[in-house]
């Protein structure tokens, strides 16, 4: 053995690479990232696509309010800078775990058309996907599931997307789910599909047909 | 099935937990947190750990200045409170990852305590491994796989960790790793052996003895 004060530390097993991991997971890596109003059911779309897709044997993780607002992000507020570096920085952790061969789901409003296409820019062509979870303004507000739309109306938000602050629509999103039409479980199947169709997913030989 | 738009939108398959994820990769998720002097061995030692966990079946990704630099923390400058701003998103990303059942590896100087203390303290108490690559400063300046200590010397580099800057070796690390009196093997079969012994890494039947 060589004396290792000699020996210059630039030894390497092989770098594991996305390929590699990509193979062993047996699916692409992307960034699958969920717009839409709040309340237009990205959240639960995310949470039952993991589900589905863990149960496939896929790897992946969600990128949510709940595991970013109160950590990476908690030093941002709501100021126009702080929204645009809000949904950068969430778009540079979903290109890691791409990186690492996973698919990133992300569930955020991230209501600018300019931000979510900074995002795609980060990435590689075919690595992020947008999915415009469309639903009907009504219809989210009827939903309200954390009262913000009454607290909007009340006037204690301000700046609320879809009632003081404008959502820009995708132009072209990869996919458009209506959830104000489509149950959870045909958008999950719409996702599956389109991940299949476009070569994301291996075919699954006793997969449902969709 | 029921009507779409009166369906309460909070239908869960259950999500994906930690330890579904956990039992799925037969191991636990951890940061392996490894902190040192430029040209101390850090990003060689996680890139081989990355390989040798690869190569067992683990579920890995490193995170260090290539990945991180010039992605989620390119508007960071070198300011006191941009480094540390550096090192607690780092750890944000690193809590990600090993909540994905993963092992994030880190490879960073993060020469002061307090910073990693901060990081130490967002996790999970068995979630954070910190390991210190010691290595004597007169070795790791014969390496200067970059040149910066030649810079440095040349006071090109102003605040150079262990030339003009200081750097405060952990008081309690899960493990110490002598670069300077170890081969690159002989340090991943510590780290392996210490993730083994300490319930991070299931037994491998075919396990070299170490």
């Amino acid at each position: 053995m060589k004396n290792p004060k000699s020996e210059n530390i630039s030894w390497h097993h092989g770098d594991v690479t996305r390929a590699d991991r990509e193979r062993v997971h047996n699916h692409r890596g992307a960034t699958i990232w969920m717009t839409g109003l709040s309340g237009s059911g990205k959240s639960t779309l995310a949470r039952a696509l993991e589900s589905a897709l863990f149960e496939r044997g896929c790897s992946v993780y969600v990128l949510d309010g709940d595991n970013i607002r109160h950590g990476l992000n908690r030093d941002l507020g709501f100021s126009p800078e702080d929204r645009k570096e809000n949904i950068r920085r969430i778009g540079e952790v979903a290109k890691l775990f791409t990186d690492a061969g996973m698919f990133a789901v992300t569930a955020f409003i991230s209501p600018y058309r300019e931000d979510r296409d900074m995002v795609r820019a980060l990435m590689g062509k075919q690595d992020f996907l947008e999915v415009y979870v469309e639903c009907a303004l009504d219809v989210c507000e009827a939903r309200d599931p954390k009262g913000l739309y009454k607290k909007a109306r009340a006037g204690q938000i301000p700046e609320f997307t879809g009632i003081s602050a404008p959502y820009e629509a995708p132009a072209a999103p990869e996919l458009t789910l209506r959830t104000d039409q489509l149950t959870v479980d045909q958008c999950i199947e719409r996702l599956l599909a389109h991940l299949s169709a476009h070569g994301y997913l291996a075919p699954e030989p006793e997969a449902a047909g969709v």
